[in-house]
């Protein structure tokens, strides 16, 4: 008999969850806004609605449990918030506790770059490797890591922070307050405020007409339409992306390097360029390492919270898993 | 009854060897120079006469076996060193086979940045952490991680080329032909370097009269003595250690950062500096992580070597673990 995992994505705007299968396949998904103005309570109820609508129509008994992606830090191991600046208020929050109340499953909680990590590793791009890392690129630039078969986690489960290497110092000012980070350059954000800047400058070319309205997708369409500023943006962010995975090969030394968020949808574009400044960049014996696009898109950060599930209850043992949790009332009402 | 490590610590220009007691303690200790120029059969003899040296007077079954430090790239699962520019013809070498047939004993070999991080993690100043990292700045900049509970070593050993990240684009050329690279800006190569071309250009201070002659020592005794060119010059080598630090707390989370190699002799004086920009430059939840000095001084690569031994060969199980490899021929000469 499958079993399934309940999966949540928390991010400051959208909430999402999914039913996932042990194949890692998403059987159902909902997304909706996070009330990321209204505060912890509001916030808790989302994620308890979102978890409970994932479970219609499926027997309890076959619910391995929930695992939870949210933006770090977190305390894994006591399932705590610890700090969520996009949400109000979301501060020292015990979220797997208050989840386990009121969804009487139990609950495993990861950060959002190394959820998605996991997920790549157990179902998508990385299946098989036991050295990658993942990178999502998107508003910024987040990441998580698998070395020597396990997910690289750190003090506080806080290591893989890619996005705030500097790489230019006392370069441009980045939303962490410092200068120089990866995610000041590579990032979409920045990608799409370079080519508002310079447009704007620009008299002609299809991106000069209405610049401070340019979206990352207006750049890459003009770039394949041959766009000359719109093709030396696109080669200018390849090359950002290119340098910090080149210093994340010598780092982490990964059997591959999986690039997955929003910037991903456009990686076939992005790719050569980023493959020739690491094979310039990178030392002997890191040069050829791949670079490859995420297999699970958006979904991958969902898929690998139910991976934390799966890794944590074995498919012979749901039932005895969550037993003590599942009250009488749950029971009776499911 | 105590048994012993034979560490050694091979370099390109040193060669070391040391008799290692289970508490961490070096009781002998000897150094050549490395026949760098005539290729590995003198350098294999010389690892092997450095370990012979390190063996007199030991009862063989007291002998738990023979750790190795050695620059990477290294397989260490296999024991063979895939290649060292710094020793002429030093490639793809079967080290550990080669270490074991003359010596009758178990060889262990292990990534210099590696063995250096395990030293200070069991026997120095990391004892008791989960997570840390190791640098050694020095001619280059290289280092070791300790990540929950276990050495990072990731594809093929080579995690950890701290050194070989661009914390600067376009910056200095550096050594592995790169530019900008950390060990660019903050190795001890490169603070003499700035030393003796800014020195150069300076008209006063005590550091102008035989510029090309300067070392690292003579500008950190004039900086004690308040030469501003030379407090200038301690300040910036501080500052670049300072924001790479800032980098691999955010990438790896370590709960200490351990400085060794020949700069740290000068700790005291770049200590606050650092600080000041890891407090300046790191996210909430990483600028607190202690920054501290080696404990074990140039000797924590062969004390890590020699860790590598006692962690494979528990204190009860010497005599087993090497009798397979105890030829009749060393038994009766030892």
């Amino acid at each position: 008999m499958d079993s399934f995992a309940i999966a949540l994505d928390l991010g400051g705007t959208q909430l999402r969850a999914a039913l996932v299968n042990r194949r890692g396949q998403v059987l159902k998904r909902i997304s909706v806004s996070t009330a990321a103005s209204e505060g912890p309570e509001v916030v808790i109820q989302q994620l308890s609605d979102a978890a409970l609508a994932m479970t219609d129509g499926i027997d309890s008994r076959r619910l391995a449990g929930v695992g939870l992606s949210a933006p770090g830090p977190l305390n894994t191991l006591e399932g705590i918030a610890i700090s969520m600046p996009s949400i109000r208020g979301f501060q020292n929050i015990r979220l797997r506790e208050r989840l386990e109340a009121s969804l009487h499953l139990p609950v495993w909680i990861e950060n959002d770059g190394t959820a998605a990590a996991l997920g790549e590793w157990r179902f998508g791009a990385g299946a098989g490797l036991e050295n990658l890392v993942y990178i999502t690129v998107s508003t910024g630039i987040g990441g998580g890591i698998v070395a020597d078969n396990r997910l690289l986690r750190g003090r506080l489960g806080m290591a893989g922070e890619v996005g705030h290497m500097t790489i230019i110092q006392n370069g441009e000012r980045c939303a962490c307050g410092n200068q120089g980070c990866w995610e000041a350059y590579a990032s979409g954000t920045a990608f799409t405020r370079r080519a508002r800047a310079r447009a704007a400058q620009h008299e002609q070319g299809v991106l000069s007409e209405s610049s401070s309205l340019i979206e990352a997708r207006d750049v890459f369409a003009a770039a394949a339409q041959g766009d000359p500023l719109a093709l030396e943006l696109v080669s200018e962010v390849a090359e950002f992306l290119g340098l910090g995975i080149t210093n994340l090969l010598h780092l982490y030394s990964p059997e591959a390097v999986i690039v997955g968020g929003g910037m991903a949808s456009n990686f076939e574009v992005l790719h050569p360029v980023i493959q020739s400044k690491v094979q310039q960049a990178a030392m002997n014996g890191f040069s050829e390492v791949p670079i490859v696009r995420a297999a699970l898109g958006d979904n991958s950060g969902l898929v690998g919270a139910a991976a934390l599930v799966f890794d944590a209850v074995p498919a012979d043992s749901v039932e005895s898993s969550h037993s003590v949790l599942v009250s009488s009332t749950r029971t009776a009402t499911s």
